[in-house]
């Protein structure tokens, strides 16, 4: 018998489940000192939330879950943002604005497993709601880009691509793509590399893009400036209207600092009618992954849900690329499981007797202190063990216990001296 | 329209996900620095997996789980044990012994949602593998306590009420149980409480145990004798047999000091099969909530798994009888969410032009720092909003900014001092 997890997903042992609780932690952290505070919802909820804003189509992509006695249809959540829809939708009233809530739980998604994209995965998701304007989505960029330097990339590793819906709407109005056939053209504009040129093109004339319109709509999409300059973006296109919002964008994003990680790149597209504005993609710099992380404004989903008409804005960065990304360039920390602060050893039999209280005491005093199962007092091999476990300090209790004393010995330098019991916990947590 | 999440799930808004939060540290930190290691699995695993451990019987308690173009059985996880044991058995050979491991994941069960019972809960799981003897007993039933200690329990709050099947055992044979209805009688034993005391007493009868034999036995489950009087114990039962390992026991948790935390009790079966020495349950002083953890020895579930023959001791412990425990007897924190360590705010034009990189670069360095959403330079109305925000200082940015100063304000007493502000993260991180 030889029993594995479901395919797609993880089992983490010690070393991958410190590196998942290192990244958790960084998201965490960099969260909070942004101003914003975390939530949660439940790991299931009914399919009737994923189908309010995704459609039927939803259900073909979603774990589904049931009650072996209930006739309710649930699903493992797949994404976060109806949660968080439905929670704002809730207490909408109540909550002081702008609501800025961050969450890092994890999501099942019925895919094919492949590189940079797992059945389950953890996904830091971060938005402000009730908040119109471009510093919001700024903001949201910011903290994006701050986590990313906390684990030593710079603007050479990763480019945040921005574009907006306005913009890419009218461009599609000037070439003639009617009003009406707008929704179909973004969905089409969303799936292009993933479709073969001439069914591309194909398509788009359908939507009244004929062969010159679709190469000078693709070249758009492939010319990329940086944030700072965008009058030669403007320009390049031929045209002013739908830049308002994005002008604001690189006013605050300069203001902030972070203008030098970001460009503009008209191909960004993200899903459908979910976006109002702004959008973005961190990605490694290359372009050879899939995104690290993806948001943009939506304006229009908490009504969706229930709740009143408020702005919102937000992103979504996943475990698994990230961590590819971090390994390709040589930036994932080795290996994080915690070092113990000590291993305490019985070179006697009076030490013996005294180690578990010992043990005991340290770890109720904030030490993390090991000791040994096997039930010996030969001082090699325990030390021998103390070396394996990485512990920085050996504590040896010998028949000096009855005087209250043993001796620590430093294992990186072998240093060893006689120390008072009563006062060692207090070096050890230094 | 008003959505809900499903029936006995929750909602973490900031404040009760905080407290969550710092429960899931409380439960790593002491884990850790008894020198455990985190492991998690899959929220979803095989309806086989735990069929293994649990018998068809389970299905009926458990989310089932199903891909949308899959026919293979799959069900939110109701527990870890099997998780775990499978982790063990697939590399049993290669992992240092004994493995102590911790995991502090959700788990979901198709429970009717009652006090100190949710369908979706959040459980932190100790084991410790590969260890015979009572010396591993004793280190999780100390961890456990450890927990306590760390929210201000104390021996007064709750009792480790310990039993031993072995000792069980022999009483129930000894009582003239045949050796073949004994697992029976188990099953009894456990259901007790939740039976008519006419009910449970004719199905004693037909395993062997008449009436003056039911209540000999129901008085052995009553009685209790706090650890350290374990001679007690016996003599009242009147046998020696099964006590060798619940003396070494009392032994180990003596010499870890927590022996006073500890007291006998012959009514603790937990389940059935499972539990093969040692069980133990953590309960609230007055005994009136449902356990706060339970555990004990199940020597036999790794080889069910697929692994090689290892001895096994773990317990569980689960966020919603420990909360609700720790809010009976005050002490549960009142508000754990973070507090800002500044509140920047322009007092001027040239401050708010300069407030955007102020906050870049403080967040940068580490300072948790908020400004407002509100385009204002009204002092008092910024001020305001930063007491509202419980952050400790406020940095006000006026026309001073050009020589790279600001003035900080302490919002406890009100002291307010020029400050350069290239040093003022130093100073806010402390």
């Amino acid at each position: 018998m030889k029993l594995q997890g479901p395919r797609g997903t993880r089992d983490f042992y010690p070393e991958a489940m410190a590196w998942r609780r290192r990244l958790e932690d960084a998201w965490r952290t960099v969260s909070v000192r942004h101003g914003f505070e975390e939530v949660d919802g439940p790991i299931f909820e009914t399919q009737e939330l994923y189908k309010i804003k995704s459609g039927d189509g939803i259900l073909s992509e979603i774990f589904h879950v049931r009650h072996p006695q209930g006739d309710a249809e649930f699903a493992i959540r797949p994404e976060f943002t109806p949660t968080l829809a439905r929670m704002v939708a809730a207490r909408a009233n109540g909550l002081p604005k702008p609501i800025k809530w961050f969450a890092t739980p994890n999501f099942c998604r019925a895919e094919r497993p492949q590189r940079g994209r797992l059945r389950e995965f953890w996904q830091w998701n971060v938005d402000i709601i009730g908040a119109e304007g471009a510093l919001a989505d700024a903001e949201c960029i910011l903290v994006a880009v701050d986590l990313l330097r906390e684990f030593g990339m710079t603007s050479q590793h990763v480019v945040v691509r921005i574009s907006h819906r306005e913009v890419v709407r009218q461009i599609l109005l000037r070439l003639g793509v009617a009003e009406e056939k707008l929704t179909e053209a973004f969905e089409l504009l969303d799936r292009r590399e993933k479709m073969e040129h001439d069914a591309f093109v194909e398509s788009a004339t359908l939507l009244g893009l004929d062969g010159a319109k679709v190469e000078r709509f693709l070249q758009m999409c492939r010319r990329r400036y940086p944030v700072g300059e965008i009058d030669h973006l403007a320009r390049s296109i031929g045209m002013e209207e739908g830049f308002e919002s994005l002008r604001e964008l690189e006013e605050q994003l300069i203001g902030f600092g972070i203008g030098d990680w970001c460009a503009y790149d008209l191909g960004i597209v993200r899903g459908l009618a979910y976006y109002t504005g702004t959008v973005f993609e961190l990605h490694e710099a290359s372009g050879m992954e899939r995104a690290v992380a993806g948001g943009g404004r939506y304006d229009k989903l908490i009504e969706l849900f229930g709740g009143p008409k408020m702005s919102a804005v937000g992103f979504g960065m996943g475990d698994v690329v990230l961590t590819n990304v971090l390994q390709d360039k040589g930036l994932l920390p080795e290996d994080v499981t915690p070092q113990p602060d000590v291993f305490v050893l019985a070179s006697s039999e009076a030490g013996a007797g005294s180690l578990r209280r010992v043990i005991a005491d340290l770890r109720e005093a904030g030490v993390h202190a090991r000791f040994s199962y096997k039930s010996t007092t030969n001082v090699g091999k325990l030390l021998k063990e103390a070396n394996q476990s990485r512990a920085r300090f050996a504590l040896l209790l010998g028949d000096a216990v009855s005087d209250g004393e043993g001796e620590l010995k430093d294992l990186d330098t072998g240093d060893q001296q006689v120390v008072k019991l009563a006062g060692v916990a207090d070096r050890l947590s230094v």
